[in-house]
C-alpha cells in the first residue's frame, strides 16, 4: 500500500485497476537540413495522417460523449488546416534550414505560450492545450512512434497520466474510465476542468503518479480530498466504497437544488453566480442553476482576434450573454489585457514585472479610444437585460473617477443620439491591496465591488501565483486576506452597496462558510461548483458563521489555523 | 521666460548662465572584422589614453574636492585595469569577430545591467554609473571624438546635462558650478546623490532641459521645489535671490543641530537614523548627526564578490559598523537578494515577475546554509555594540517563526561553544501588505518592525516602482498607504514594541509630519536628509501632527488631498 497526495480536482471516489496513459518519447534533435522541400513534404504527410486519425477519434467521441464533446476534434482538425500556421512552419523550415520537427515545435510553442499566458482564463487555457495536443499528434507521426490509445479501454480503470489532453479525455468511455490521477495540473487545468465536465473523480498535481503506479495495480482515487491509495487493503476498499455511496447520494441531492434559490439555514439568500469567458459558456451556466453572471471576462474578444474587436462585434457578444441570462444580473469586466495576457496586434512594452505593470484599467485610461469603444458596446447591450460594468485593477479613487467620467461621456453621447441605454450599475474589482484598504471611500462612489481573490492574494502576499517557488504563499485563508475581504464587505454594506467576489475563493468550500458569515452578497465561481456550494450554504447558519468569521479576523494567526477551525465547525454541523 | 518642472534633488537656489555639458555622439556600427589583433590593439590604446586622462582628472579633483572625492577616479582607473574585463572584451572581439566598439559595449552593458538592477542600493547604482562612465571615456577615444571638459569652467554657471557621471561632477569647481539641471534621474540617481554631497542645488528628471536650454541663457534652479526658470524676468530674479538668502540662513541653522538630540516642539524624541550599504558610508552618517543606523543593507557583501562571502568577512564588516556607531543601535537586514538583485555565482530561476518571486527571506529559508552563515556572523558581531537583526520580505507569521527558530539554533550553538553574544533585538521589515494588515499578531512575537516603504507602496499599489508607465501609482501619501503605516505603528505600541521606517518616505518632508503624528519611533533615511528633518521636527508639535495624521487616515481620499493639507499645515507653522 502506498499513498499519494494531490489536488482534489473532481469530486467523487473511484476504485479500479490502473491504466497508464503515458506519452511515448517525442524528443528529437534539431538538425540543419539541406533539402527543405523534403521536410515540407514530411510535414504535410504527418499533418494528413493526424487529420485522418482525428476524424476517427471524432466519430468515437460522438458516440461515447455526444455531439458537443466531439466538437473539440473539429477544432483540432481546423488547427491542422490553418494555412497561416502551416505557412509559418514551412517558412521556418526554409529560412532556418531546420528539420520539420524543430520548425513544428518552434512555431507551435509560440502559439502555446501566448494562450498559456492567460492563466485565469479557462477558454484560452483550453486553446493552448488544443495546440499542444495537435502538435503532439503531428510529432508522433513525424517521429514514427505510436500514441497510446485510450479508446481501446474495455474494462473499468483509473487513468494514470502525466497530464491529460482533450484527445485523451474525448476517447474516454465513461462506462470504463472511473477515475483519473495526473502528475501535473491544478484546479483550473484542462484535466481538472474536463474531469469535472465528465464527472469523473480526479486528483491532479500528484507529481509522482506515473512514476509510482504500475499498470493494473489497484488504485483508490478520492477526488474529494486529493488522496490516492495504491494497492489498498481490503479494509481500505470497504471504507472507500462506503464513502463512494455516500457521495453519490449527496450528489443526487445537489441536483434537486438546480431550480432552488440559494438559501442558508436561517433564510439568507446570497446570489450564486458563474464566471464565464465567452457566450459559449452560457449552457453550462444555466444547467448549473446560476443566479447570475458574476464575472464575464471580455479579454477573449480581444485575444481571439487579429485586430481590436469592433463595437458591433462586442455588442453582439455582450447582448447574447445578457439576453441569455433573462434578466438575471450580468457583471461584465472591461478589458483586462496586459500582465500575462498579450495581444499580437497591440504591442505592449517589455516589462520586468508585468503583473505590476501596464495592464487592465491602466491601459484603458491611457488608450481611451479602445476603452470608449468597449463602453459604447456595453451601453448598447444594456438594453437587453441587467448589465453591470466592472473596472479591473483599480488602485486609486482618481482612477475610478476618470473611468466613470469617460463612461458618463459615452453614455451621454448615445443618449443624445437617441440610443436607449439600460440602468447600469458601475463597480470595481478589488484586487489591489490599496483599494481594499480604502474600501470605505470607494463605497461612497461605486455601485458594487467584486473581490478578485486570485490577484488580491498575489499582491497582498507579494507572490506571483504562477511561480511554483513561492506557491506556498498563495494562502486564501490567511487572516490578512480575510481581514481585507471583510473590510470590503463591511464598507459596501455601510453605504448600502453590493459586495461580490469572483475569484477561485468564492467557490472554495473552506472559504464559503466564512464569506457567508461576513455577509457577502454574491459568490461568483465556476459553474460546476454552484450546486455543491448551494448545498453547503443550505446547511449553514449565517449567524453561527458570523462568529466563525469574526474569530478568523481577530483571533486566527495563520492560514492553517483558519482551515482547521472551519473544517471542525462544518464537520460538527453535518 | 520658460518654466520646466523636474524632481527636487538637492536643496538650495541657484541663478547663473547655462553651461551645456552635453555628450558628443558616441554611436557606432557593429562590424564584422577580419583582423581581431588590430582591434585588440585599438582597444588597448583607448584604455591607455583613458587611464592617463583619468590621472589628470584625479589630480584636479583632489585639489577641487579633496582626497576622498577623488577616490572615485582611482576606482575608474581600477576598472580600466581589471584583467578579467579586458580579457572578456578581447575574447568577444576574437570569438565574434566584432570591432572593438561593439565588444566593449557588449561586455560593459552586461556589468552595468547587473549593477543597475539593484535600484534601491545607492552603492551599486554608483558602480553601474562608474562602469558606464569609464566605457564612455574609452569609447570616445575609440571613436576619436572629444568629451566636453567641465574642468574648463571659469565663471559661475548652471550645468545643463542629460545625465551626470562621476567624472563630470568630480571636475566641477564648486566655486563656479552653482546649480545643476539634468534631463534624467530621480532622488536616488547618481547625479542627485552627488549634488547633495557637493551641496549644489539641483533639479533632475526635468526631461527637456538639454532640449530647451541654450548655452549662456540665464537659468534659475530651485532645488527645493524642482522648478527651473529659463531667461527669468528681473522680478523673478529678485524673488529667487530672496529665497536663496533665506535658504542659506536656514541651512546654517541646521548645522547647529548636528550634535543635538532630535526633539519635537513638545519634547518628543524620535530617533533619526541613516540607511547604509557598506562600512564606507559611516563617515557621512556621523557627520550628519545620525542617532543610529536604521537599515544596513548587507547585499553589497554578496554582490560585490565572486563567491558567497565567508562568515569572517561578514563578521568584520558588521563589526566595523557596529563599533563605528559607538553603542548607537545598528539595524542589519539579512540578505535581500533576488527580485532585481542577482548574484553571478548564485543562479536564481528565471521568473516572470521577479518582484513577486523567490527573493530575500524566501531564499534564506530555502537555502538555510547561506542564512546560517550570515546569522553566525551577526551573532558574533553583536558583542561590539548594539546590533539588531531584521528579516526582509516577511509575509506570514510562519516565515518569521521559522527564521527565528534558525536564529535561536545558531545562537545556542555559539553559546555552547563559549562564544559571547550580545543582546540582539529581532525584527521584521514590513514591506508586504499582508504583514502590515496582520501587524497586531506580528507585534506579539517580534521586538521591532521597520516599514520598508518603497516595496510596501509597490505591492500595495501593484505597481513596479521602476516602471515609468505606472510611476503615477507611486503614492506615498495615499491614505491607503498611510493607513497601513498607522496600523503597524499602533500594533507595535500596543505590545510595547518599536516602530521604525527605513524607506525613502522616512526622510520625505511631507510624510515626516504625519509620521511624527502617528508616533513613529525611528526614522531611517539618507544621511544627508537627517539635519533637515531634525530641524523640521523641532518646529512640529506632535499632538497637532496627530490630528493631521488622524485626518489623513480617516478623511483624506487621495494622495493629493494629503499633500496639500500637510503643506498648508506646515506653512502655517512657519
Amino acid at each position: 500500500m502506498e499513498k499519494l497526495k494531490g489536488i482534489a480536482a473532481s469530486d467523487g471516489v473511484a476504485i479500479a485497476p490502473a491504466f497508464r496513459l503515458v506519452e511515448p518519447d517525442l524528443s528529437f534533435d534539431t538538425q540543419t537540413i539541406s533539402d527543405p522541400q523534403k521536410e515540407i513534404l514530411r510535414l504535410n504527410d504527418a499533418f494528413d495522417a493526424s487529420k485522418s486519425e482525428l476524424e476517427t477519434i471524432k466519430e468515437k467521441a460522438k458516440s461515447n460523449l455526444g455531439e458537443d464533446e466531439a466538437e473539440v476534434f473539429e477544432a483540432h482538425i481546423t488547427i491542422l488546416s490553418d494555412p497561416e500556421m502551416i505557412k509559418q512552419i514551412n517558412t521556418e523550415i526554409t529560412d532556418k534550414q531546420e528539420n520539420a520537427e524543430a520548425a513544428l515545435k518552434s512555431i507551435t510553442d509560440g502559439y502555446i505560450q501566448i494562450f498559456q499566458g492567460m492563466d485565469d482564463n479557462e477558454y484560452m487555457q483550453q486553446r493552448a492545450s488544443d495546440v499542444a495536443d495537435v502538435t503532439k499528434r503531428v510529432m508522433s507521426h513525424l517521429l514514427g512512434v505510436a500514441l497510446p490509445d485510450p479508446a481501446l479501454i474495455d474494462h473499468e480503470v483509473v487513468i494514470i497520466a502525466h497530464d491529460l489532453t482533450p484527445s485523451d479525455t474525448a476517447q474516454f468511455d465513461r462506462q470504463f474510465v472511473k477515475g483519473i490521477v495526473a502528475d501535473l495540473g491544478g484546479r483550473t487545468s484542462h484535466s481538472a476542468i474536463m474531469s469535472r465536465t465528465l464527472e469523473i473523480p480526479a486528483v491532479v498535481g500528484s507529481e509522482q503518479a506515473t512514476e509510482l503506479i504500475n499498470e493494473d495495480q489497484n488504485v483508490i482515487v478520492d477526488g474529494l480530498t486529493g488522496d490516492v491509495i495504491v494497492e489498498p487493503t481490503a479494509e481500505q476498499v470497504a471504507q472507500y466504497q462506503k464513502k463512494q455511496t455516500a457521495y453519490l447520494a449527496e450528489k443526487a441531492e445537489w441536483q434537486k437544488l438546480k431550480s432552488e434559490q440559494t438559501t442558508s439555514k436561517d433564510g439568507k439568500h446570497p446570489i450564486l453566480a458563474a464566471n464565464i469567458g465567452t457566450p459559449k459558456d452560457l449552457p453550462g451556466v444555466l444547467e448549473n442553476g446560476a443566479e447570475g453572471i458574476g464575472l464575464y471576462r471580455t479579454e477573449f474578444l480581444y485575444m481571439d482576434s487579429n485586430e481590436l474587436p469592433s463595437e458591433d462585434d462586442q455588442f453582439e457578444a455582450y447582448k447574447e450573454v445578457v439576453e441569455g441570462m433573462e434578466g438575471k444580473p450580468v457583471v461584465i469586466r472591461t478589458m483586462d489585457i496586459g500582465g500575462d495576457k498579450e495581444l499580437p496586434y497591440l504591442p505592449l512594452p517589455e516589462e520586468m514585472n508585468p503583473f505590476l505593470g501596464y495592464r487592465a484599467i491602466r491601459i484603458s485610461l491611457d488608450r481611451t479610444e479602445i476603452f470608449r469603444t468597449q463602453l459604447r458596446a456595453l451601453l448598447r447591450a444594456s438594453n437587453f437585460g441587467q448589465l453591470w460594468i466592472m473596472f479591473p485593477m483599480i488602485a486609486t479613487l482618481n482612477e475610478f473617477r476618470q473611468a466613470k467620467q469617460i463612461y458618463l461621456e459615452e453614455r451621454q453621447k448615445l443618449v443624445d443620439a437617441g440610443q436607449p441605454v439600460g440602468d447600469i450599475k458601475l463597480g470595481i474589482m478589488i484586487e489591489i491591496p490599496a483599494s481594499a484598504v480604502l474600501a470605505d471611500k470607494f463605497a461612497r462612489e461605486v455601485d458594487f465591488m467584486s473581490i478578485g481573490t486570485n490577484d488580491l492574494i498575489q499582491y497582498s502576499m507579494a507572490a506571483d501565483r504562477g511561480n511554483e517557488r513561492v506557491s506556498y504563499l498563495y494562502q486564501p485563508y490567511n487572516p490578512s486576506i480575510l481581514r481585507l475581504v471583510k473590510r470590503v464587505v463591511d464598507a459596501c454594506h455601510a453605504e448600502g452597496k453590493i459586495a461580490c467576489m469572483c475569484g477561485e475563493m468564492a467557490g472554495d468550500q473552506i472559504a464559503v462558510p466564512i464569506l457567508l458569515g461576513m455577509g457577502l452578497d454574491e459568490f461568483s465561481m465556476s459553474a460546476t461548483s454552484i450546486l455543491k456550494t448551494r448545498s453547503l450554504i443550505k446547511r449553514l447558519d449565517s449567524s453561527q458563521m458570523k462568529a466563525l468569521a469574526d474569530w478568523a479576523v481577530t483571533e486566527a494567526e495563520t492560514n492553517e489555523d483558519v482551515k482547521q477551525k472551519v473544517e471542525e465547525t462544518v464537520s460538527e454541523i453535518n
